[in-house]
């Protein structure tokens, strides 16, 4: 195989790139100039050393090499340390803040775990996730909030996390909530589902 | 113009309905046996004829000709009398009790009132709905729910009716609650809009 | 079953009509006022009478009543008498004269002929065509065009016609063509299938 | 900006992805073994040194090292010297070669030239087709297909290629035929527009 065929199955493992996108990349490349390669492969390269997983909510962020070893929203002192949400991936957490209405910190468990799954270990990081709700009760942790899509799995990695979570929760009377289920904005009645609606009323106010 | 463009223009206003597929209805009825034609007709006599406005909720039912004139879920004892949900439309109605989880009463005003709209009242049943609920204040009424959609329009029409309900809502001590906002079923927290987040943050529990 | 569900069936049988459109179409047409409803009744009346099927190209028309029984396209003397266009349904013969392009005749089939279907007399209109080419060639047809569809289905009902034409157009030498093959307008080589590659390549010019 | 933001840059500009999935694609590669990222990297390496463009026809290969700069169709013998086909992209010429059809050569002109562009020479290969064309000229070429898409651009594009290839046409009485223009494979009469049945109407047989 030459080595248009291994970019090509190389670039088909992208998320969202089948075969013939990926083909269009390795022409694209090809045609590009020597100066956007040479960044190309550089900034691969420097993306896996610069990039460091934050000690305290695990999300990737680029390290400013000077000995810290948490991102920007875990450093920054005027977070709410009485409030932790916790989410599945980087791009969740990026999607709260963007909104800039939550306030506290956040942890980022990797994934999510697939129903009956027998390595739950394997697929979040639950024990880093306990021992930064351990430092966080010291320091004033009131209230963890399960911030995860709404669909089966999500629902059977939230029952995982409250178990694992449980010792330390009741130890320390901190209450675990969840996501307001509901009407999401746009929506219109006659097109929303039956849970959805359940959910509405229930949660109506 | 002939019959065939008359017609061609009558089922362009149907909704959904463009002029290249109301051609194709034309041509359908030119196709069909001659029942198939009568009992169009038909049927479109017998439903203006035998179709009533509950007067109670105000939705469209198929009335049974003994006398009564309310529809059979406003005729339904074993309904809950304390609640009452006001929805915009008759499908909004239809696809809330598909869900079998409500078990009041409701309203249908009849559509929704644009921003800024000088004549509320041609526009939704504020009349009826103010005369329904005085007479519902007298048999146990507690709650009222507004069920409209997630947009500009549904809460401007919300504001007009807490205005035109509070009067009644204050003397009879009767709740007025908006269906609960946040993640619809099925939701990505990846993609949920910055709104939706900031109502189902709001809404946790 | 009530007038609302019965039309509901009623009207799914419309084309790209849906229980769900069908719905609409009904809640619709309760609302609408008297006048509308009149109208939309009178004019499938109408339609029943007035349409008739041009005796030379089978194309239904809205008749003036004039003892006429040929179309507006057939009546014309200024179209040319010595190409003939057969097509599978009314709407193809639309979509061809509002190119302006064609200044021949007509003949509508009346649809396709199924592959292997044993009766194609009842699918198309096969007696009706012999006789209007029958009563053309004395009046100086040269060349029939076969403007059909491009899949299997037009392809073995185009099979069909040159059968059952064969006696007539070697008696009176007249030429039987098809539609040319190739690219259509706004295609991209790129994303042009094999067959039509292939055809495009055969009739270049 | 860090390596997340400079790689985000980077990947935006390939084709088809805009800022968020080429953020995607960063978190891909961020947590990607250290085997896929040095595969990456070496593979972007080697199609730069051992991706040629073919002496012939211009399209990209990748070449065997072994003195020969054509690709394998320019250098198979079995392919037929008297016709040459012109297209636009090395991604048109494999669509062509996939339907097995065309055994003639191909030249690739790189592109299209947009409408009144002062400097097609900068567009296209203006140069090296003529060379090719000489070349070929005195080894039994008859025949030019241009081989370009349907549209404005493609058509401007076909007038520049047959001005500058007059002198040699002229003179070896070379023909220069378009690919054929009509109804493609699929196509249905009822929805072609107005130019494509106008093609097909001139274009019969």
């Amino acid at each position: 195989m030459n080595s248009i065929d291994k970019l090509i199955k190389i670039f088909s493992e992208f998320p969202g790139i089948g075969p013939k996108q990926a083909r269009r990349f390795v022409y694209f490349l090809i045609n590009k100039n020597e100066n956007y390669i040479e960044e190309l492969k550089n900034e691969i390269t420097e993306l896996r050393k610069g990039v460091s997983s934050c000690s305290d909510c695990k999300r990737y962020y680029f390290s400013k090499f000077d000995g810290q070893n948490t991102c920007s929203i875990c450093s920054d002192k005027s977070r709410d340390p009485s409030l932790l949400m916790i989410v599945s991936r980087d791009i969740d957490l990026e999607n709260v803040e963007k909104g800039h209405y939550f306030n506290g910190k956040y942890f980022v468990l990797g994934g999510l775990v697939p129903i009956l799954d027998k390595n739950p270990e394997q697929r979040i990081r639950l024990k880093e996730m306990q021992s930064l709700v351990s430092r966080m009760s010291s320091k004033g942790l009131k209230e963890i909030i399960l911030g995860l899509d709404v669909n089966s799995e999500a629902e059977y990695t939230a029952n995982i996390l409250k178990s694992s979570l449980s010792l330390l929760t009741e130890k320390y009377s901190i209450k675990v909530s969840e996501l307001g289920r509901g009407l999401s904005n746009g929506t219109e009645l006659e097109y929303s589902d039956p849970d959805t609606i359940k959910n509405a009323l229930k949660n109506r106010s």
